[in-house]
């Protein structure tokens, strides 16, 4: 019954793309650039849906993780680009905090705003900042649905002590939400609400 | 920079434990048993946090796959019983939809409510049920934190068509987190709220 593992693994375009980038993204247009750049092309490689996303340290801009949303190629509904760059950043620094004493502190930054799922996952993963591009309802623009966040989900964030930076880049995050649906990519919504305008390219 | 893949494995004692178990689970309460079970063993085996899930189908009751906390083995703090079941149980099916057409319908039991990220985590999941154990309220009372659920949260997903059974063996799940704070068991929070009772079995 038990394999006991599960495997979250980033698209094979991925490594040879982050060979070509900086390692060091000094302002917040930068990372963001980066993250934009990934969904667009996740969407162009038709490796999953389109968003990208990026742990940075905050001071300095170090790139640290990236995640795309691999969610049909993984066969795992986990698999949004911030869970991803999130459980990658952990694993690679061997903590579940990464906000844990004596680290520098980091940030989430994200092609389009955190779906329920990964607003709640935020709190637990250590991150001090959360650097958004689309909003929630770009996506469920085109289809996505972001499931049930209280209204106030910012201040919720930076009542933890987490900051949130809306609207970076949004025009540009937006372009490649758009560009998805026209190009035909599968809007997948966990059940039910699946309405596939072409055949996936899921394994 | 990128290694690019997540790997995320359940303790060593959960293979030989589930092949003394039952495959099938007719009843509710059988299903809750197993999954206390489990986050008492957790707890027995000092390999995470006091919780426990499993993933069945709802009809027959066959067992489709488990998890445990293993946030801190793991180092990773997505890690959490029912996550670790949802992926599981999609990547053994290959689907990242439990609900999709031609599936028998699946329900997650977990030993506590879920906190807010595997509360987000559930529409996507695909399943179609859930039954917990404890409340959110006795996993706060020992220390942990749940994050920021909307109220309704049961209705919420009721009004999309998962029901919700609470309550199930409540006094049994509660126990066995009564029992973790007792004997000195970590108690994490993501950044900063983390008060070690004792030294944790972080690897």
């Amino acid at each position: 019954m038990c394999d006991g593992k599960i495997v979250l693994a980033l698209p094979d375009w991925v490594g040879p793309f982050l060979e070509k980038q900086d390692s060091v993204f000094k302002d917040i247009e930068g990372r963001m650039r980066l993250v934009i750049e990934l969904s667009r092309l996740n969407v162009e490689y038709e490796t999953g849906g389109p968003f990208g996303a990026g742990i940075f340290e905050r001071v300095g801009g170090k790139l640290l993780a990236v995640g795309v949303n691999v969610v049909i190629d993984m066969s795992c509904s986990l698999a949004h680009a911030e869970m991803m760059c999130i459980g990658l950043a952990q694993q690679k620094l061997k903590t579940f905090d990464l906000g844990a004493e004596g680290l520098p502190a980091c940030e989430l930054v994200s092609s389009t705003e955190p779906c329920a799922m990964c607003l709640g996952a935020i709190p637990w993963s250590g991150v001090r900042r959360l650097i958004c591009g689309a909003r929630g309802r770009d996506a469920c623009e085109i289809g996505f649905d972001e499931g049930v966040k209280v209204p106030d989900w910012a201040d919720t964030l930076k009542n933890r002590g987490i900051t949130v930076l809306p609207d970076v880049l949004r025009k540009e995050a937006r372009e490649v939400l758009i560009k998805y649906k026209e190009s035909g990519g599968l809007i997948y919504n966990g059940r039910q609400a699946t309405f596939p305008i072409k055949e996936s390219n899921q394994s």
